[in-house]
């Protein structure tokens, strides 16, 4: 870390932040130039706060050298992470296709689309229960009984599931049923949340925010680890910026990024990046080329019925021709799509 | 509602959304252009989400002509919103100056900020005890220690004790303490927090994310408002763009585009959207300039020593003068800053 | 053209704007909704301003349900823009990969250079000769000197040339000089240089501005396009948000959303969407799975000396890595990276 | 500036790169800590590009300690520039309020607009001959024959001119009429133009780029300086970003952080930076608030009838209204608005 000071700092203000930067446990180096004095703040630093030397009299600004974050780092854990969810493994050479609605509607609903994204070669399946919703007049989701319905679904199709979780208060009931917890966007951020995922041993897919930067999106993996739970798969879901073609602005520098920073698995979701279904192939085929670990897509078996994002669903058929094209381009970068697990209900 | 066909759209399609028009319980108007076909859905539409018709075959896009919410909208209830927090009014002619540290630090701490904002002319009290933090790593908040501390400060100064909630696992101990209930930017669309306190009666500070829009700012007051809680205050604290010379970039706009919208109070925190303190006083000008109905800024003692957040903390003798230059302002505008409660203690 | 009224307009101001409808040349289809009056304005209207219409009062606001251009507009040609550059086609089935330095530095350093990326299967070569720079202190091109090299360098390669040019004074030099004219990003907006290209039949690599939306950049292609000059290859090369991992974001979403609007074709800037070298093989691949029509990369023989980004430019043989990947990418495309012309000159 | 070495960067590099800061003209300063080698580089660096050093093998990043900026700067030019615009002086105490329409449309018309600002206040004329307008089928200016028409309304009214120049084949004939050349915002980074009126030594104008930071107009402003014109005017105009409710967001933090890194006079334009002639006065007197020197705004005696901009501009009532309010907040900063010269002509 290094702490430049302003230019016209007085001698006993630079004292002062050296006995600040030891008080911290860190060693000094200083260093004095014609523009401004800097002080090296030299040690284990990913833990120790910048503001606590910001707010110092004389002090222009702080910088860091090292990562704020470590159990996150790829500097610290050079190899990739890998780890199983339920028959198939994440992280590792295979991509791994997640596919479902939005939201989970009915029985026959889920059931119907598990089927099709399953035939079509998807190897989880998602739906939403707890749904986050802009407005209050929206439909909010189908709670414990979507759980139950998507467990069915699974019980068919042999495909694990993946549903999103939006309060530490609905842990208990979402541990009980899912596959894979996903923290949403507008969760990345809820720190009680994070630490409480952090404490099971439960997969995690956890999205960036919508305007959440990369480090911060590691920042906040970095929450999960600390609790002990190793299974942290990050996913880009598209950014807020001022461009209005479409509804995010899909970050794809995130994925050759993200992939150098870190050791964990990295997804893309191209329904949510892009907004629009006739759009999401063409991403889809751009994030597995670009080095994604995977993608998860919403699909639909009638998107013009759906309660929500039925303009950015897939039809089971497009669906089916994405990943036709997804598994063409894996095979490009030597990779392939995780083979899917035999269902284990006879019947189907 | 306005949904507009594709220029291909077949009259089958056109059809099919007429139908979908009218099962959502609206008229339909009926507008064939040369370049497009046009369905006018007219009726009670602030509680349809557009997303319903968005999915359908040959819809273009849809656009909104009335807005997406009613109980926050000056349309519905063109007064202004005036409620009182312990002893002064909220909304009004007066302005709130709320002022207090970024965190709870300790007793000593909290009641000699709170003596010296409130001899500045600071109105309420601010001080965080649960700590929504980017790093797992930095102090996270004294937790409920820290109530008592501010509950002890209030009654030494009579200024009523504003608190951010992170959870709705912390309301109840919250409810217990604090005068007025603060939503985070990161929690502005926490829902299930948001439905949570629409069920109390308790005063609300929501603040906007920062990349929240001013109308998804207005929804989230709508997930309160319609819990039947009528006290909700908004807050502008600035948003995330591309510039970097300050922390966040005060959206001043913002003051004057809500005025408009609607009619609860609004305020702004300048320690938040500068996150430098030489720039909050101008800021804070600003806002009451711009038409704000109020300020939350962060002061410390001892800034250099302060656990988070000292970089943008006022000094209580720079917050004194910031005061009185508000209070320059507010004359100009014609209100002046709501005069302080006389304290319930003796000997102070 | 659709003009919502203000819910509280007045009949004479709805009259007046329904006159300004007719006074230009459209035709008007009222509709009374409870929530508000909506003129339809019917008729050619992509040239017509919406601002001619928002001026007025009681009017709330103007949506366009058509583009606000027509020659750059797929709507109205829709094949693709297919046409030649010095020996191969552009816009058709094969990619095009343009490369070389950020700057020309001297005769030896493009002769290099154009050499290298022609061996590693480059089409064309780029080269700055005028440089827009940040500060006055940096270098600024050599200008025509550099033209000549540049010139040389085709000579002896085979390559044809694009060179930015910066402003109308240029043109002269340019005209004599260069294969195809870039207009960069900070230029996308100078429309006297934009009316003037228009003016000439040379082919135009137009970049998308740092901060331009989709349809700002297509706007400014139908500056060029309405002086008659139909070569226009339109650029994404990254846009400003608040990410700062990466110099740009890549906005990988534009190139199916350009594909889809317009029939020019599009090529992507990997280096400067990424800014740094690392990161410019995955996110070309990206482009190319996205449907991109070509790319334009920075290389550089020894970045490490480069006079300007060299952060950014890739190493001949980083570069060769490059392109075989992104031809494998190309043919699952079911494209091909355009074949090298044969040189003219003999002896090399 | 501070070169931050890779952590696994070899002692060849770190040698390679003491050798290009040495080269350079600059003295280093070795530290080695644990997490990485940092060679700080000592000197006069605000003229040596960090890209120099970006592209050298083991270099991670390279931080600037100083501005990169000099004869703009407030280090080297404590005092602010003061300077006359024909009868008032800018930069100083005096606030200097400029007003007039977008375009120039017609003699009667700018000289009735001149008047009507005149008479409420205004000590400047502003208005367009050459637009930039975003689509070629737009209104594009009356050309020298508006500078006449300014000319006029200069001599009747005794008010200095600021009209924009989009191009440096404009100069001469700007020269010839204007007081003030203005640089709009998509020209901020036409560095041919500011280069050559670098060369004049006629008053400018500078509004920021919509997506520039306030560093890159400073840079922007030491070209025009670097050329030896000293009379350099700064303008936030409004930035763009995520938010729509507005067609900008006005930066009000630029303000304070302008006056605090440069001697430049400041003026905030609240037309463009809202968009919205409801929301034009509040951000007037929020700029004024916040130390602005000055304001910018379009006024229009029939906005309903402007060719454009009648959107945001004002009726000369409200103007005069906005003028007012001003003019009370100058005067609570211990300011006022610049007195109007007299008009040099007779019978008006």
């Amino acid at each position: 870390m290094m702490i430049i000071m302003k230019s016209n700092a007085t001698p006993q203000q630079v004292e002062t932040a050296i006995h600040a930067v030891k008080a911290a446990g860190l060693n000094v180096h200083l260093s004095q130039g014609v523009e401004a004095t800097i002080i090296g703040a030299i040690g284990e630093t990913h833990n120790i706060p910048t503001e606590i030397f910001e707010g110092l009299d004389g002090v222009e600004t702080v910088q860091r050298i090292t990562q704020p974050y470590k159990l996150a780092s790829r500097q610290f854990h050079p190899e990739n992470s890998v780890f199983p969810i339920d028959g198939f493994q994440v992280g590792g050479n295979d991509i791994v296709v997640v596919a479902g609605p939005c939201s989970v509607e009915s029985r026959s609903q889920i059931i119907e689309t598990a089927q099709a994204v399953r035939e079509a070669g998807a190897n989880a399946l998602r739906g939403g229960v707890f749904k986050p919703r802009t407005s209050p007049y929206s439909f909010q989701g189908l709670g414990e009984e979507g759980l139950e319905y998507l467990a069915e679904a699974r019980e068919l199709t042999g495909m694990p599931i993946v549903v999103e979780i939006m309060s530490q208060t609905q842990l208990e009931v979402m541990l009980k049923y899912v596959d894979v917890l996903q923290v949403g966007a507008r969760n990345m951020q809820n720190f009680n949340l994070l630490r409480a995922i952090g404490e099971t041993r439960k997969s995690v897919l956890l999205k960036r925010g919508l305007s959440a930067t990369i480090e911060e999106l590691l920042m906040s993996a970095e929450y999960i680890l600390a609790g002990g739970n190793k299974q942290v798969i990050l996913c880009e879901r598209g950014i807020r910026t001022f461009e209005t073609a479409t509804r995010n602005t899909t970050d794809i520098n995130a994925i050759p990024v993200l992939k150098n920073l870190t050791h964990l698995p990295v997804l893309l979701d191209p329904s949510h990046s892009t907004g629009h279904a006739d759009y999401v192939a063409a991403i889809a085929r751009a994030a597995v080329a670009a080095g994604a670990d995977g993608l998860i897509v919403e699909v639909h078996p009638d998107p013009a019925r759906a309660v929500s994002d039925g303009k950015q669903s897939l039809k089971p058929e497009k669906f089916a021709e994405m990943v036709r094209q997804v598994k063409a381009i894996a095979e490009v970068m030597g990779r392939r799509i995780a083979p899917i697990k035999k269902p284990v209900t006879v019947g189907w």
